[in-house]
């Protein structure tokens, strides 16, 4: 199935060239995730991975801010008259949109402009590469809700992406990351004014696309595998990986255009 | 057991509220650790893990050091007599330290002015939070006693709290890291002047208190089990962690406070 | 087998005293690598693990740059031809580098001037600590010639270096990470003016061979065997290595020195 063709309502998709753009577009409420946007979310994310005409994935959020996190009243208030069962099901659902997220093999790139809370923080966590704006704040405030941090995976990748010290700081203080903050600790590449997001993002995921698909995928995937194992293990994972990555038809063309002096072309096979 | 009744003698606790606090007071020597104090350590942290009327544990040192590390002559002396086996009950011990330290539910926020050397600076990075003062010497010195980098856990928290490289300079020089490298580094949250640090470090553990106790446990736990598993894994023991955390009146609590408009109050069920 | 008598006739080998440094030495291309250098450098990582009077090495390149990476005329050109056995082989090759940098007990610097790119960063990357000057570059360059990021070891080393978001932005991007990005991210330790550089990494050698070898090269030990176990494990194995460490005479040489009021003199045994 191509992207181009999914039908979105509950967030708005649009496919220019090899480049997806989400876009949570609720900005009266700054873009809160409801049980269908996040089931929407998932299916989107899983139909990227059958899609090789896509390469990169752009997320924003619309009206300066990003994505405010699951909706008080459309997901708190319900959730508390489910059942143990009915509990579980929703954490699967929200974990698994960070499988599909971690799944498709298209960089993603979440652009932040403004608020970044709860679930909102998580899929910009989730992505591959975060652009920010100033004002953006991320807020990993699960504790301010009486919940744990631990929250479609925060407690394993916030710590890689920022150092287990800061990442425990903002877990048991529910406290925002600022804009600074998120660039002095690496989460995020760069930030940038309001007014030029969108175009820094665009700009990104088509350098990205302009790259060698099959390799660009191959190293999502192994960034993935290799998350927990040993150096041994990775260099021998990488072996392998890399050796079929010397197959592809792209290898040969970095080659070509190397020796004739121009740019090469990538076509991602 | 209430930590409150726990006869403390090689070291000073005080329980107010919901924060225990753990003085380590031989100032003349820099709160040196003895043979003694580490036993006592282990035990107040393990006799913690049953209190759960205590939520944060505030970890500090008398007269501007926060320790020394294992006293030279009460402790590397006699080692030197020690046998084989005598050798491994000693660093079995050290090393339970901070397992009791990572066990027990508590938020531990380590309060460092002055010198934190060894055993000293062990027990700042095992702790969940750490604040400075601008005077404070974080020294990882085990190579100057002729020892290796990897005591107590060392080379493995280390490098996920300051990154990998870094943590090996540290290591194989010896050499101390200073309040600012410290702050830069992700090891500090912040630094203060030594006459707040006190009062910041209460202020920061009265904050955790008010938080919700069991998704605060949770956090903790969780941090310290995703350590090495896969993010998938991950993903679903956090599924599962926060399921349960769902079923807690804290989490009806804040839901109930934000519709009501007023700060929830949250009781730790 | 000693290193003094390692018959180097791909790259420049010199052993001063217990430091061996390695010079990567055909400025005029900037150092790149051939089949038979990275060759010889494993032959020459393995031999350094034999040799026990030898306590640190030094890596560098002559000539203003420190390795340009895998030829492109003598490595990516040939490999082109390939089958799949021998694309396998040469993927395996290049991984025993980074494998026989981890597996030598003494602590590597690398002296990074100029340009370090491809497999130049990655050996860079494989080294214990890492000192830059200004005009260091350090470029993962993999996407640009169509191949993966996942190159020795990189998809799992980088990210503890500088961090899982920065690593992945370097990788997706092959962008060209600056000296003073890589002294902030905590890939570089130090930066020193290009003059300096090779003072600068025997001083920081010197300094090395002159602590405890056997404890420095369990340190390098034990940080590769905890890379991937849980923090339960990594104290546990802490443990064991420290007790051992403890049987030395260099442990028992820190303390009579400092009883003595002087500063010990580390053998190594």
């Amino acid at each position: 199935m191509s992207l181009a063709g999914f039908d979105a309502r509950h967030v708005r998709l649009t496919v220019e060239g090899r480049v997806a753009s989400i876009l949570l577009d609720r900005p009266e409420r700054k873009n809160p995730l409801t049980f269908d946007s996040y089931a929407e979310l998932v299916a989107l994310f899983r139909a990227a991975a059958a899609d090789d005409t896509v390469g990169a994935v752009v997320l924003s959020g619309a009206g300066g801010n990003f994505c405010s996190g699951g909706d008080v009243h459309e997901i708190i208030g319900p959730l508390l008259d489910r059942d143990t069962k009915g509990l579980m099901q929703f954490t699967a659902m929200t974990g698994d949109l960070v499988k599909a997220m971690r799944a498709c093999p298209q960089p993603i790139i979440a652009a932040v402009d403004g608020i970044a809370a709860g679930a909102g923080a998580i899929m910009a966590m989730a992505s591959d590469m975060r652009l920010a704006t100033p004002r953006a704040k991320v807020a990993f405030l699960f504790n301010r809700v009486g919940l744990a941090g631990c929250d479609m995976g925060a407690c394993a990748i916030l710590p890689r992406l920022i150092g287990q010290g800061r990442a425990s700081e903002l877990l048991y203080t529910g406290r925002s990351m600022s804009a600074q903050e998120g660039l002095d600790w690496g989460f995020f590449s760069r930030a940038v004014e309001p007014e030029a997001l969108v175009e820094a993002a665009a700009n990104l995921a088509r350098q990205v696309v302009e790259g060698p698909g099959f390799a660009n995928a191959m190293t999502k995937r192994m960034l993935a595998m290799e998350w927990s194992m040993s150096v041994e293990q990775a260099i021998e994972a990488e072996a392998v990986a890399q050796a079929l990555c010397m197959t592809t038809n792209d290898f040969r063309r970095a080659y070509d255009a190397f020796v004739a002096k121009r740019r090469p072309v990538f076509e991602g096979d």
